[in-house]
This record gives C-alpha cells, structure tokens and sequence, in this order.
C-alpha cells in the first residue's frame, strides 16, 4: 500500500513555514509497512485544494489530509474532499453541542460559523479532538467506485499526533495488510559522514532484506538507520539484528549508542551510573559543551559547572593555567589544553576536568595553527589526555565537532 | 504568475530528510512577485516523477524541479520532464568535455554514465554548476502549445542557491511582469506570540495594501513579517514603512532588530562599539548565554568569557557568592543572581557581568520557587538590576527565555 501525505494552509507556502507534520506520519505509516510515495503542500484555495484531492486519490491507497478543518471560511478541507468523494456531509448534532459546551465552560458564546466543524463526509468515523476543537475523519471506501482510505487530521501538531497515535493506528493496522517490520538504529561518533559510508557500504549492500540508510547528525554524528521487512516478526528483528552486529564488529567502540540516545545522554548516563562528576573550562567552545550536557535533566547530579576563558587572563584567573605556559606555547596548544583540563578539575573539585582549546574561526587562523585545530583534554586526576584534531567546515561545525569530540573523550574513558 | 516547486528523491519521503530548498525558492519568487502555489515531493521512480511532472505543468505558469540531475539511474529528472514535454534531450559535448577534465584534474577516469549529466532539454539553456557536477535547465515555451517556464536546478542547497542567484534570478526577472514588491522585518523582544498578535492585529488590518505575518522565532523573540507590492516601488516602500513605523510606535524598544539581526548580533555591535566587555555566571542556562553570545565572529574582543555555576560550591569558587547568602536566601533568588553578576564581574574584570539563576525543570520545582521562574541581573559596577520572570514551556523554552532575557537587559542597558 502507499500513501500521500497533504499539508493544507496558505502559511506552508510562504518562505516561513515549513510542514513538518508528514516526517511524522511518514514514520508511523512506515512501521504498518505503508510507503509514502508523494507529498503535497497547497493553500488554502478551493480550486487549488479540490484539483490536488483528485489527483491524490487516483494515485494513492491512503490519502491523509491535514489542516484546514478550523471553523473559519479559509477552511475548505472537509468542503472539497466531500466533493471529490462524491458524498454529502453531514453535521452530527454531537459534535456540535459538544464545541457549544467547550465555549459555554469558557464563558463564551459560540459563534455558528464554528457549528461548520461539526460537519463529517457520508461514511467517515468522526476521531475525537481532546487538544483542540476541530474533530478528525476517518473513512474507509470499499465498494464499486473502489477502494481508498482517506483520512482529515487538524494541523497543529499537537493534535495531529495525538490523534494518529489514538484513533489511526490501530484502524489503519487492521486495514493494511499485516507487516513485519524491524527498525535499529546505530550512532557513530568522530567518524566523517563519507568514511563511514566507505566502511560500512559493503557489508549492509551484502545484507539481505535490510535497507540501510545514512544520515549526517550533528558535526561528529553519523546515523545508520536499518529497516527489515520479512514474513515475520522473527525473521525481521533476525535480519536487522545480523546486520547491527555486522556494522558493530566494524565500527567497535566508535558507535556510542544502538538506541537512538544522544551523546550527552551516554556521557550522562556514564558518569551518573559511576557517580562521577565532571567540570569544564572551554575556550573555542563558548560554553557549547556545558550547554549540551546541561540540557539532559538531572545533569546537577554529574556537571559540577566549568568556565568559558575566551581571554588568556580568564584561562588564568578562573582555571588557573600558568601565565608563562601559554606565553611559551599560545593559548591553542596541547599543553594549555591540558593546564584548562587539569586546573578546572582542581577548582571544581571534580573527577574529570575537560579542556578545550581551538581556532573556530572565521579569524585567528594561521600556517602553524589553521583554522579548524582543537585541542582537547581530559583529566582524572592522575593522567591528562589530550587529542589534538583539525576539524573541517565553518566556525559552527568546528565548535560542533570539538564538542562532539571532548564528550567522546568522557564516554570512552568510562566504557 | 504563479509556481510550483517539485522536490524529487526517495530520501525526501523517509522520515529522516526534508526539503528546505524551497524555502529558498519561494522567498526568491515572492520577490519577482511570483506566488508559489504548489509544493510537490516524489521519489525517484520514474511513472510517478512523469506524472507530477504533467499535473504541475497543467496548473503552475513556472515549474521548478529540483534534485535528480546526478550521473545513476536513479536521476530521472532529465529524462521525465523531456518527455512530457514532449521534446528531445540532446547531449552537449561541451559539457560533457567539461565534466571529463573535471575528473581528470583529479587523476580520475570519468564513468561513461556522467555523460547522460551533458543531456539537455531541446531549446533549454544549460545552466553552469560552479560548486558540483550537474548543470541546471532553463526552459522558456512560448509557442502554440503554450506558455511556460521550466527549471531544472541540482537538489544541493549549496549549488542550488548559487544557481538560482546567478542564473534564473534575471532571467525569470525579465519574464515576469514587472513587479514592485518591498520588504521589511521587525523582531520584538520579550514579548510572547499571542501578546504581540493582540497589540499589531489593529495596526496591520488597518494598513492598506501591506501584507503581515507574525512568526514566532526561539523562546523571547517574535518576528513580524511585512511585504507591499504595488504600482511603482516607491509607494511599496512607503506603505512597508509607514506601516513600520507605526509597528516601532506600538512596541516601542521591545523592537530590537529592523533588518533581520539578532539578538546576539545586536549586542556584539552595542558591547564592540562601545569598547565594553561583558561576563557571565550562569546556572540553569548552562552555558547557553556564552554559547550564544560566543557564536559571533569577532566575540572574543568583547565576551571575556564567564562561569557555569550548576552547584552551590561553585558559585562561590568561580562567581564568589558568598555562601551565606545562598544559605539565606536560597540558589534561586534575586540575591544570588546579583551576587553572581557583581562577582563575574569582579572575577574577570568586565564592563558588564550577567547572572542567571532559576528552576529549568522538569524536576526542582515548588510551590514558592516553581519551574520557570528565573532572575536575571546586570552589574555594571555602580548598580546592578535584577528582572524576576516565570517562563513557560519545557526545559528548552525556558532557558532559552533566560537568555534572551539576559540578553536583552544588556541590550537595554546600551541603547
């Protein structure tokens, strides 16, 4: 079966907005083993919006239609998929006291454009809205004009995704024929989107049955996403399972996750487990590393805190590398680096301290110190390693890989 | 005149990868006063991509493909868009040579199928690709078939907006009917959506012959939208700008950014300008403040660095709050967060020194204390200001309100 996702509002044709509705819905009808073949955006036109239902379902099984089912007249959804259908619509007296009695609990008095929500094409099941106003339809066609499935969800996403997993998913699951489909997913840390493409390409094309597919993350992030389908559960998870393993046995200690967790999840988990804790003093890095790991709640428990020492005075006062080391070696090198690691450890009073150090650019790049060199420390107390790397691409991505970089350290260190 | 823009690959319809070139596309467009009236996405198998091919150019005056024009078999888009259209591809040598000495200046032989790349639509232009292999198409069909333009630009944003920029901009310009359209943006601060919504509806449906759209950006900034098209370009500005102007009256110096800047741009002009520094003590932000403020080229001549203080220890170690004051009044409390701005202050000998101390959630809430509330102080050495506010949302929301709150005030400060 496959299916064609339409987004309707005039506001997803504007350079502003983007619909991102159907990455979800793509995902939920991928797992009943629909495949989504076209994806639509109109406006809110009639004529528009009646020309792309009927083109939509003479060439889809499912035609999910999401938005412009509000109470107002640039909402023709219902309108124009009940034309095309060839059925009437049909206001049920349930929705509509129900929407009154919504606005009496607000002290308000309906307004009867808004009684237009209540109206459902010949033959839908009406899905109910708990986060908004605008109900949901759902039919299913089967008789001698042939067979379709055709479905109205509201636009925000809220709704929407609350009202797929409630009253879709299940409906949809009996209607389509019975799948069986395995999802894992591996994430790759340090290692360029080609070079693991290089290394992982032969083993997951000698794969059968399993569709492997890349994707870039984050500067130092490289996602290998593997679905199976097969005659049974069995089968599926057995094939996306050989496959993982496969990919495991080449990339070891480099995937840092099989479960779809961040790094900053991993390194928490690590140092939360362990009852560790961890500083930082960053240089190139401005605070993106304490951003990150502070965005996990909990993160009090293992992230003590840290400094951001853009000047060479703050690398001093608040980390306390030597004035005379970064006079004789600069304030990117290995062994400031180290000096930010060990001292931020020292004043935090934590079991590790990370340094980093780096040219991110756009200025500051010379022959001996291009732009894109990192230094990165860590220190436990008896031994500081550092890791000296030239990250390629533009100020963002290097303070990114250099981030990426200093929590790797961490989660090696405690694997 | 009006659009449709056509996204073709099987990646576009997973639910890992979107199209955002059109985006791109359509704020170009809308320039030329062209309206897009359709988005389309299909995959790469070739009936589907020859039927959206004819929808589109059965109901849009310009149809813009984009993607499949690579040397596999899965790039049909050549191939699709000639034959319904009904016309011949024809294979220039030229471009073909081109592609050859491409590959040879990297020591490679180039595969005989990068040829089909030197296919191109009988009567289309070929369009140079400065930063990849495959040349755009653009088609002008003036005859008694018909009117339309047809264009055929690479999927990658990088080469895809380079293309679009120097060769359809003008192009498309001298077929479009001349059109007189004028921009402007403003951003407002620390002011919620809906809030705004409320104060600029009355302004903007008063305004004759503007166009408004109210946009919410990142937690703390809301982006208002105008655009005028009208007989000369003179009365387009005027109708931007008066309209503006009022806007500016409304929300006074909420408005922070006339010409698309943000907020972290805003402050580096103010701060560098006014040869100031600034410093940071940071404890539910986690380092978001300096990572934002640090995202600028050229930050480190006047972000001197800070401290991410997540314990109670450490706001004494590194921002000197005195540990009294934290027993007294507790870590989140307008005491601490001046505390922590006069010590930062103090510590890295800035201008200015900001303190952040709040509850991001999810856990650590109260009654008295609950998630989102968050003060904010600014020390300048003679007085420091302290703003209390609860913000809403998640974990996320909120510490990105508490930067831009901060933010903010250091803007306020300078104006």
């Amino acid at each position: 079966m496959n299916a064609e996702i339409i987004a309707i509002g005039s506001e997803l044709l504007t350079p502003f907005r983007q619909d991102t509705n159907s990455l979800f819905l793509t995902a939920q009808l991928n797992r009943l083993g629909v495949e989504v073949s076209f994806k639509t955006i109109v406006g809110d036109r009639r004529a528009d919006l009646v020309r792309v239902a009927r083109t939509a379902l003479s060439r889809a099984d499912i035609v999910i239609f999401m938005g412009g089912l509000g109470p107002t007249e640039d909402d023709l959804t219902r309108e124009c998929v009940a034309e095309v259908l060839g059925r009437p619509l049909q206001r049920h007296a349930r929705i509509v006291e129900d929407l009154r009695a919504r606005f009496a609990a607000r002290g308000w008095k309906m307004a009867e454009n808004n009684e237009r929500q209540g109206d459902i094409i010949a033959g839908a099941d009406a899905l109910d809205n708990k986060r908004g106003s605008a109900p949901g339809q759902f039919l299913h066609i089967d008789d001698e004009n042939g067979n379709a499935i055709v479905i109205l969800l509201p636009g925000p996403p809220h709704e929407l995704t609350a009202m797929f997993e409630e009253h879709c998913f299940e409906r949809l699951k009996k209607l389509a024929p019975e799948q069986h489909i395995a999802l894992r997913e591996l994430k790759i840390g340090m290692i360029g989107e080609s070079m693991v493409d290089k290394r992982a390409a032969p083993i997951y094309k000698a794969a059968q049955g399993v569709e492997t597919t890349i994707l870039a993350g984050s500067p130092g992030e490289v996602q290998l996403h593997l679905r199976a389908q097969a005659e049974s559960m069995e089968e599926a998870q057995r094939r996306v399972d050989a496959l993982a393993s496969k990919l495991e046995d080449e990339f070891e200690d480099a995937v840092f996750s099989t479960n779809g967790d961040s790094m900053e999840q991993i390194v928490g988990y690590f140092l939360g487990m362990r009852g560790f804790t961890l500083a930082a003093a960053e240089s190139c890095t401005g605070g993106l590393l304490a951003e990150r790991v502070t965005t996990i709640p909990g993160s009090s428990r293992y992230f003590l805190g840290g400094a951001v020492v853009y000047s060479n005075e703050l690398k001093t006062a608040l980390a306390g590398v030597p004035p005379l080391l970064i006079a004789e070696h600069g304030a990117v090198s290995s062994q400031v680096a180290a000096a930010l690691a060990e001292g931020i450890r020292d004043r935090c009073k934590s079991t590790f301290g990370i340094g980093v150090t780096g040219v991110a650019g756009p200025g500051g790049g010379s022959p001996e110190k291009p732009i894109g060199l990192v230094f990165t420390a860590l220190a436990d107390g008896k031994n500081t390693e550092v890791v000296e790397r030239t990250f390629p691409g533009d100020r963002d991505r290097i303070r990114r890989w250099a981030s990426q970089q200093a929590l790797d350290m961490v989660r090696r260190k405690l694997m």
